[in-house]
């Protein structure tokens, strides 16, 4: 078997269409759209408008067992599942989170999936992209200058400068930056204070713009932002400081969902980046909005383990679409037999340091059976929420098939309606039968 | 006669051309354009080799007497000579820097010229534009992370952390952040160092981004970056720090040019905007590069007065476009009567603070005479270039036509070709005669 | 009864006989003494070799059960222990800690016993008494200004900054030096570094100070201070830094043991006061040496429980004491009837927030019961060591007499020699009978 | 001619006087005293009440033409003067400034005389002495620490942070505390704010010691003390903050003069020691006061020239003693024809860079004519006060008769009573004939 080209080179090597014929194909015109070079484009919210009679699309929310330091492929699965509808026939949008320049430059690759799996174009991804995390970078930091310049001109709104919460970010892992000292000088400069910077994703703009359905809701929101309490107790917010309508001019770009494609031409929007571990771990609310208006089917992906960004994506996200009717018909939970093997005690796994395949791959259904009660709890916990949960297996070389087949008879017991072992691991969408 | 209206009246009421349009007049195809949305465009650079062996156009340099805080209206003389130009047949392109966003919240206003001498679309410009400043933002906060991190680490470079003059930047006027102490909170987090935070404008990236004539030119202009010494006195380099191939990585889009309009419909090339101040105060060279092989004129401007940005032109901006053969053919100094006569002492001019109406335009024949001696030197200084010099007065409303006169008349005996008024201020384009 | 007067009232009302008087007392001369005012004196340690051949007296530790918020009394016995062994015709010395001046314009009074068992001169020793505490300061600052002088003249040594242990001290309670950035403004200030102020009763200096037998030992001492590490991670001490010859000569006085006296006009050495959860707890050797040379019984007192303060006696103190073969011959646990019943349950105690007095005082001999299992567990610890174990029940008022009879037959059966209720608190000493 | 052994040789190899011994010479008994060893003293303030019937002493201030960087001998004068003034049978005591331990372990010597003129205990003088250093530092400090914390505890009395002048202070040169930042760490620590460490004789506590008659006077000019403004600009004092009293406990012994001797015996308050340049640059008032009341002459010593502590003391010490009556008699300037020489050009003086002996003694009339002007003036300013204004030469051994004689003629001719060459440069003293 030949190699598998690596993650770049496949990326590199793939003929992508003009986003225009992407766009037209899912039934936007041209005036649709705010162009970003040739591959990329700002779809614009007005299109919510004309599209609002069309049918709504079926909602699939893809996560995964408690994740490991190894991945599991939650991404990878969503674009396999994408391109496998399409391939199918059936009409099928991909909607994801939109990666941060900061950790490219340092451990994590990008995050654009993965081998055949992948949204392109790749590099713009993982640079600048549309600039939505410049302009939420802007919008934070504006936010912070203005609470440092309200104290510093007679403090007007009375706050506590030790109850200061609202950090600045810098879109680059910069130590350095984590704590500091700012308002050192004197008077020309300000009040000395101790705060830090957070890499931008971080920033509470982020899970705001995710979470907003218009630009009135977001300016809304912004509003809402509480920055520091004053002296007596009393919350401070953006809106108090009169900032949030500078912070939405400057996110009035940002707003818009990013169209780009699947390495197979399928439409996918990636929008807004907000962490699971710090706010709600899912892509953007406006452009679930507009992909279910346009495909059958649309995908989507909430981050960490299910027990995470799922529950977060019905208590959080869920509501913020609700007047739009839009909420998950099915759960698909990712799972590896590695990771399973791992969660039984197989072989212990420390961030940043690399196992053997010997030692993946080793044999040990003992360990598989006992890892398999973390599955079997996520299955229970998204049946929770009245859904049918299909698992997928990300299926490895390694794999023998009878641990695919111990995996599948321990998810259908616990209640999975569906699990399939997918191929799409550095070789391609096999996944053909999936089905929501 | 009608008031009027406010520059963002006109800007917003002006009908745009799509920029794909504006790029065909000068010669451009689509496959030379990164679109940002409709109106703005990058030019790839490859264009340079195809354009080659076409005519390079007339070069003329827009500058001024020393200017006041009340501003002498370069903008909009180059805007307007551009506007005039093409008016009278000839093709014209105009090429200027770039506003920074952070002032905006400011202060001072947008950057794009102003009454009907405006390139638009404004607030597009005045906010991310097509994300140049983000993008040296980055790439200047990239250098300096890696800083922190190499003396971290071991610190391989021998850095004397007392040496660094590498700051960071953000695109915000953040008084909060210009003395700050980084890198508390223990070893995780770095060596403790006082430092500060810059307009991103000021960062010396934006100058070389001004003054790279190529992708590799660029590499190899931030390659020589000194961004500290060693205990032992020897400099310390991009280059050293590994850090020059990321930092061109994130800059691959912002050296490519941005193409706009003027109200007009005439092409517009604003890239870079290095401070004349503490940089060399011209917009890119790649800009004037592309221009001069697509059109008749090309109009520029240098930043400040005569003697700095002007300078700078000569003594920089022209080196660096040496092997193409571009320098200016003529330099336009504008000045206006108010100026003049508070150079002359007629009246003080503080900062921030407004002067009447009726004291900027009381009769003061003496102090008119006197202050022309500031624009009879810098006629003086520029014709040491040996180039030929036109003086434009920028007339305003309350200017009388015998202090019009008087200064044509000492302009000329100073060694001027032509002293000619124009009156594009608030008004429209008259100045239809200029010609280079 | 009378109202007990408050323990300033009864210091004041003293009737002090002149240091020099005292110091006759236990066979010192003029010569031996450098006065400090009337009342006060340091014994020049030259004494220590005049006196070698004098018998070696009797050695008491004063320690106690594990101690509340309230205080158990340690030095109110040990104060009332000396008064009574001189009342019986034996000749003793008390030989404690000084205290620091930083808690006494805080919440804690001073530390010289309190009612009728205490030392004077009070105000003195609370504020600078013979400058010790000062001395402590004075060297261990200058230690770490030599370490910050030493990084910014071109770091011979090679430190780390990020490796210093060694902080500043201050001898006020100051809660904005705790932690604080040094050596800010430039290469004229120094090296920016995150540090801190400690009390200085906490410096390393002082448990150094406490643990000499000599000038030259302290010199020996001072030279193996580490403070920090170099790149590579070897120790860096005072030696290397070539401080510790300094600070000796900023220390030859305070090495010298402080002579007051108590109410009843005893000799008392009062000398070093390093606490027992950050050092070794005990008050120093020379004034030790001198006293078992001078007297029959020589009374000391260790800080904390006897887990923590006497256990540290042994380990520590003693070690440093061998070649003088001195020795603890008998260990005093003091207890209280209110400790035990709170060790047992009877009513919580929180520092700062005071306990009414029916509470304590409410009957609950379960709670007794079960909280003498920690005075159990501490003369259990103290047998060990192979010494016998005195417990005194330091009275109050309202305990009752079955309460009294109860914990000394604990005490007894838990192999205490000997268990004595004493009445010192607030109305004299009346334990005449205690002896070892 | 045998060499001339060093300062510390010679002090060192001095016999002392008891201070007891020293004391009842001028008349004080042994309960006026506080001791601090055998050669060192504090005298009770309570003593002015019992002397203030004696006759007032003749008041002699040693002050000196501008000072160079090699030390005109201000201090050797002054207790050559006084040890004379007792030679020839004239009760004389002198009152000098005690120096800052800081410098002792930086460039600078000991601040006690130099050769056969010493005061004495040398070493102790220079380290701890009798502790009113530490004193200082300490109620200086403690009025930092009160600052921050009402700061911190809801600023009830409204400061502005950055109005605070008051600034902490150790008693070592330190740079690394010059510009600091403090209360860093979160609400338990404080807010936090950019100030710095003096070195402690630089505290207005100094200032004030050294002004104040009385501990109540003392404790009326520590009220006073501004250490900040509030946020509407009115003064915020130590009053205010409720410090002055324990600031006025802490300096209860320090505000007693210090009684020490000269070499030859003769008594020497040493007390306070104000900056010249930062304070008033006299010794304090209270020994002034008790001298006048025990000696036929006193003489006391203004730092730095005649128009910087000379003037002081005229405008603002002798104030502090007007109800007293003291006020100088006669004023000493010192000179040395080098500084004089020197003044006039003949070669250029660096801090810290040692002239060779045969450039300052190279023969130049013009040079020491021209340099005598700066002597003129002196003399001029202090007649102004209407005092009999007495010129000493500080001879040294390569000094010309030629040359003493002219500056002589120069001095008598500008209007002093008295020139006089002297002879204590490392020889003893010789000048026999002073007197006022």
């Amino acid at each position: 078997m030949a190699a598998v080209p690596s993650d770049i080179e496949i990326a590199q090597a793939a003929k992508l269409k003009p986003i225009t014929e992407i766009a037209k194909e899912i039934g936007l015109e041209e005036d649709d759209l705010d162009l970003y070079g040739k591959y990329k484009a700002k779809v614009k919210l007005n299109v919510v408008d004309r599209l609002k009679n069309n049918p709504t699309a079926k909602y699939i929310d893809v996560t995964a067992i408690t994740p490991t330091p190894l991945g599991e492929g939650k991404t990878v699965t969503s674009i396999g599942l994408t391109e496998a509808l399409n391939k199918i026939g059936k009409n099928a949008i991909i909607c994801i989170r939109e990666p941060s320049m900061g950790p490219v430059f340092g451990i994590k690759g990008g995050a654009a999936g993965g081998g055949y799996s992948q949204v392109v174009p790749m590099e713009d991804i993982n640079l600048h992209f549309t600039g939505d995390i410049h302009a939420i970078g802007a919008a934070n930091n504006l936010l912070a200058a203005y609470i440092d310049t309200s104290i510093l001109l007679k403090n007007p709104l009375n706050i506590d400068p030790l109850t200061i919460s609202w950090r600045r970010v810098v879109d680059i892992s910069d130590r350095a930056l984590r704590d500091v000292v700012v308002g050192l000088g004197g008077r020309a400069n300000g009040y000395p204070r101790q705060t830090g910077f957070d890499i931008t994703v971080a920033s509470e703009v982020m899970a705001i713009l995710a979470l907003a359905d218009s630009l009135e809701d977001l300016k809304e929101r912004l509003n809402r932002i509480v920055v520091a309490y004053t002296y007596d107790g009393k919350p401070v917010t953006a809106k108090d400081l009169k900032c949030s309508g500078a912070m939405a001019a400057l996110l009035k770009d940002a707003i818009n969902p990013n169209l780009i494609q699947t390495l197979e031409g399928n439409a996918c929007f990636m929008h807004a980046g907000p962490f699971a571990n710090i706010a709600h771990g899912n892509s953007s609310v406006v452009a679930d909005i507009i992909a279910t208006k346009l495909a059958d089917y649309v995908v989507t992906e909430s981050g960490f383990g299910a027990d995470c960004g799922a529950e977060k994506m019905m208590d959080i996200k869920v509501r913020a679409m609700e007047k739009y009717g839009i909420r998950p018909d099915c759960v698909v939970i990712t799972t590896t037999i590695r990771a399973l093997k791992m969660h039984g005690g197989a072989f212990p796994a420390v961030p940043g340091r690399p196992i053997p395949e010997e030692v993946q791959a080793k044999e040990n259904y003992g360990a598989l059976e006992e890892g398999s009660v973390n599955m079997i709890k996520h299955i229970e916990n998204m049946k929770l929420f009245g859904l049918p949960v299909v698992v997928t297996i990300n299926r490895r070389t390694s794999d023998r098939d009878k641990e695919v087949e111990m995996v599948h008879d321990i998810a259908l017991k616990a209640g999975a309606e569906f699990c399939e072992p997918i191929d799409v691991w550095a070789k391609g969408v096999k996944c053909g039968t999936a089905s929501a």
